[in-house]
């Protein structure tokens, strides 16, 4: 089933998507909802990030070939695989929806790269769960970019802005909860050339064990998100571009790039 | 004024705060408000934290006295002073508030630290703005608590547990909207006995200053915390202490310390 979150005129609501249509839906979508009568062609809704999340995380490095990009990127990295996640975290400014621009910011240091990941979308409060029960938590996964400032990266202790600056986190295009989410291919287009393809069974951590991980110290609330790390090269974007995100079976998150404006400079 | 959120039976709700009462409010903290007939004793609520944010920040090293613990605790760190704030994210999850405890995990490395400080209320949305009118979009000052596991802070990569784990952000006891922030007393106690005498007038970066720079990459929401960063030697805590940040002006947090529950070995 697929669930997204959308607006249609001044209304924010929750449905499931079937063909063409999205069918509005009563009740919660982390505990029990129903089908109205509401339907509504996609193409007349405005697709939201699919949750209001508390969390956004990401694992840390978690992929055997993008050690070595994330070695030259970050001098604190390590090309050895680590021994367990080193997460970090993404702030709610940063998430985006399906067909929202990625804004460059007008001080970014030049070099940002856009990186296609799956994103666990968690569906009950969980703590200290174990990487057998972790699934259980999730209720689906979505399709994520985790969109980074290299020279930031770079130059600063943290990831605050890197990974964290306004619209630098886009999820979408809604979430899957039927599928096996370490089998997924996920292919990244940049302007409709395909420059990233990996599937999420190269994750050095399976998103269970992230959660399980996670969990150990802090609560994890429904709506929080969990990328999934990236893997192979990532590629840099610059205002006017298009970048894709596709996972079959999940879908397609389609985010143009944009230059942020500068109201002074008008 | 001093604005609290409480919990009253069920109910929860903003209230202003004068002597030992609390008179309930009808309309937004962030906007308007008018205060209503119902008043109640401060005894006979709980206090929660102020606000629900969606992001709570760090400054990085913020004070010339504490950058030698700093560089003795955390490798990256350097003695040197910084040229700019070096934000780093706490999570809402480990947001707490007056009178709740401190959750000591029960696998922490053992060496986890209170840090008194003061934590400005972001009251706008806030983003490129000048440290000159950052003051403008800060609704008021409440005590926090950075507790920090000294041992996770060294041997991670990020501050994710170290900082972030559940209940690492006491925020309390409630906001105050009259005062000069950059000349804030704040005495630390623990188990009664006063272990930190600091003032934010030795902060490096000013409330305006972080907030500013926060706000180049990162819309700030109403709600969203900034923490001031601490001052001179901070003191570990351990199950059955009892910590307490003053702020003359403001109030006074208060927080058990208790050990993690473990249900597995009960």
């Amino acid at each position: 089933m697929k669930i997204a979150r959308f607006r249609a005129g001044r209304r924010t609501a929750f449905g499931v998507v079937k063909d063409d249509e999205i069918i509005e839906i009563r009740g919660s979508i982390f505990t029990r909802f129903r089908l109205t009568d509401n339907r509504l062609p996609l193409s007349e809704v405005t697709l939201l990030p699919p949750t209001e999340p508390t969390g956004i995380w990401g694992p840390g490095p978690n992929s055997a070939n993008h050690l070595d990009t994330g070695g030259q990127s970050h001098p604190a990295q390590s090309t050895k695989p680590p021994g367990r996640p080193e997460p970090w975290r993404k702030g709610r400014n940063s998430l985006t929806g399906h067909g929202d621009p990625i804004i460059i910011p007008r001080d970014s240091g030049g070099e940002v790269h856009c990186q296609g990941e799956a994103v666990a979308v968690i569906g009950k409060n969980c703590r200290r769960v174990s990487p057998a029960d972790a699934r259980r938590y999730i209720l689906g996964y979505a399709c994520g970019n985790d969109v980074c400032d290299r020279t930031w990266q770079r130059e600063d202790t943290t990831v605050w802005r890197a990974k964290g600056s306004d619209t630098f986190a886009p999820v979408g295009p809604w979430i899957e909860t039927d599928i096996n989410p370490q089998e997924l291919e996920l292919i990244l287009r940049l302007n409709g050339e395909e420059v990233q393809r990996v599937n999420t069974r190269d994750m050095l951590f399976t998103f269970a064990e992230i959660v399980s991980y996670l969990s150990q110290q802090v609560t994890l609330h429904p709506g929080d998100l969990v990328f999934s790390g990236t893997a192979a090269v990532t590629s840099a974007i610059k205002p006017g571009d298009v970048v894709e995100v596709e996972i079959p079976g999940i879908g397609m998150l389609h985010n143009p790039v944009a230059a942020e404006y500068d109201a002074s400079a008008a």
